[in-house]
């Protein structure tokens, strides 16, 4: 017999914030826990992941998703464990992926929910390299940016979730890969344990472009853009001959209120012929089991190496966000909901 | 037997600009003109084209394409007639076209030049609608754009050699066309001559992305960009799902001294998945034929029309330069060097 628990913990949208988010924009909330519907599974989180993304959606800037309205709970996918199942296709106790969102417990259809297998890899994963952030570092490389072997890749915000898997996934392409990212502390780690070629903290650098230049003498052949802002100001001055931008994400642009201005680079799309390109991963869902079959091997051989950065309980979801905005995080962004049972990291 | 002239008369850049070029940056001067040598074919210019990436050469962009130095010859496509050949493979009398610069008579190898068909098309025509303009036009929005039947297409300087062509075929693909034009004769003139579907006047609109959001309900799946500038500004705004911005030209930015700026519109190339590719027409070259059998029917039915604006002599290269940069043109700027006898328009 297994007892449902009663009442459910969330954390919900309280303002809308102009800028960086605070903490008072969120507001954590106990509510009742409903009684499951035919069809239905209970699952108790035990990995939130938080995403850049989500400042988006309170935003409402994605034409194709519903902006979070006040009052709502936030967005994000979680690994958790089957509680009770009405769907045949679940039992208690297995180990499932879901976009359940920001609360302790969730309920979703067994359609919305993927079984993991916690012999593969690390349950936590799912939400990391093998999940949003590494389809989006895999599709993204590959469909967009093409990599061909001996170009140079150079990726932003590259200690991220998405940027570490990039930069690690255009190396096993035969490229040279030049990271970008902020502090002493991240770019030793991009080139110590995750392989990069050269990784240029922007904050000990005047002058990016300059940088730029220096560590990538044959010009950008693939900017993978994790941040917008003045970083895509530099690399877009330096690209190559058939260039390509891929759009990933603008991370330094999300709490902009007006539009963010730079140089518009025209000159060089022109004379450069030079592609930029924003996609989205969801494009690629149907692919997803192609990425992990090529990537799961290269997790178990070390040539795909990455980082969690855990925050504790679902009360610390928001400040783990907002840190997240800030680039406090090394690698995937996780809260630990409940204790793991499935993965060493646990 | 035919005479060569002695002399010839050239136009050369005296000082290179900073801003919009005047007059006093170019000087004709009078030279000698060679023998020819073995394979060189001596030819007398008729028509003469003034281009805007001129302007690039001249300040030295295009990591492909040699600046033009001081002293130096301005660049220019022009149809002549042959005076003399050594190259078996051109006659006294053969009207051709070729790479021959801003002077009176040009020395090529045969291998520069290629015969034209009078009975095809009036000749200018070689340096507007059907050659390197046209191309532009053609390949631009067919390979770049990729328009589909019933999709919105946006098309700046739309009364210029390139705008008024690829708006043109895109409606001739099924499209629905908005032009963006300086002044209400030229606005009129892309929608009475040219035909296409409403043509916004930037210089009487406050709002131009208001005015693109009252032409274009459903969005803009194609921006064909011949500006830059303010321009690309107002139409990257107003982009649909999978939007494509077609880099042809940056005319308002070419004068400029620092880095033209403008927002980046990084997040709406992330949400709305949207893509923006610069390309050279010279790349196009093998499928020139291609393009040129598809669009002399069209130009034969009516459905391809081209406009041209005609400057007198040699010596007024510069003015005719200058003005194209300021948009005083219609259509296709040539600069008429001797009698056309094989046009109507001559």
């Amino acid at each position: 017999m297994n007892v449902a628990p009663e009442f459910n913990e969330r954390v919900v949208l309280a303002a809308r914030p102009d800028g960086l988010p605070r903490e008072s924009d969120f507001k954590l909330e106990t509510v009742p826990l409903p009684q499951l519907a035919a069809g239905e599974v209970l699952v108790r989180g035990i990995w939130l992941s938080v995403d850049p993304y989500v400042r988006g959606l309170i935003a409402g800037v994605y034409p194709h998703l519903k902006r979070i309205e006040i009052g709502e709970t936030l967005r994000g996918g979680v690994v958790g464990e089957v509680l009770q199942s009405r769907d045949p296709a679940f039992q208690l106790g297995d180990i499932v992926e879901g976009r359940l969102g920001w609360q302790r417990y969730g309920i979703l259809p067994g359609s919305g929910l993927r079984r993991l297998d916690p012999a593969l890899a690390p349950v936590s994963t799912a939400l990391g390299v093998l999940g949003m952030p590494g389809m989006t570092a895999y599709f993204g490389l590959l469909d967009i940016g093409e990599p061909q072997a001996g170009q140079t890749v150079v990726v932003s915000a590259a200690a991220g979730a998405v940027g570490s898997a990039a930069g690690q996934i255009a190396r096993i392409h035969g490229c040279r890969v030049v990271g970008i990212a902020g502090g002493p502390a991240k770019a030793r780690h991009v080139v110590d344990d995750l392989g990069f070629d050269a990784c240029i903290d922007y904050k000990a650098e005047p002058d990016l472009l300059a940088a730029l230049r220096r560590h990538c003498p044959d010009r950008i052949n693939i900017y993978f853009d994790n941040v917008g802002g003045m970083t895509w100001d530099a690399a877009t001055a330096w690209m190559a001959l058939d260039g390509r931008v891929v759009i990933c994400g603008s991370i330094a642009e999300y709490n902009a209120s007006g539009a963010p201005v730079g140089p518009r680079r025209l000159k060089e799309f022109e004379t450069w012929r030079m592609r930029m390109q924003g996609f989205r991963v969801g494009d690629y869902m149907p692919r997803y089991p192609e990425a992990r079959a090529a990537m799961v091997p290269w997790i178990a051989e070390g040539r795909l190496r990455y980082c969690e950065s855990v925050s504790e309980g679902l009360e610390s979801a928001p400040s783990a966000f907002i840190g997240l905005l800030q680039g406090r995080n090394l690698g995937k962004q996780l809260v630990r909901l409940a204790p793991d049972a499935h993965s060493a990291v646990g």
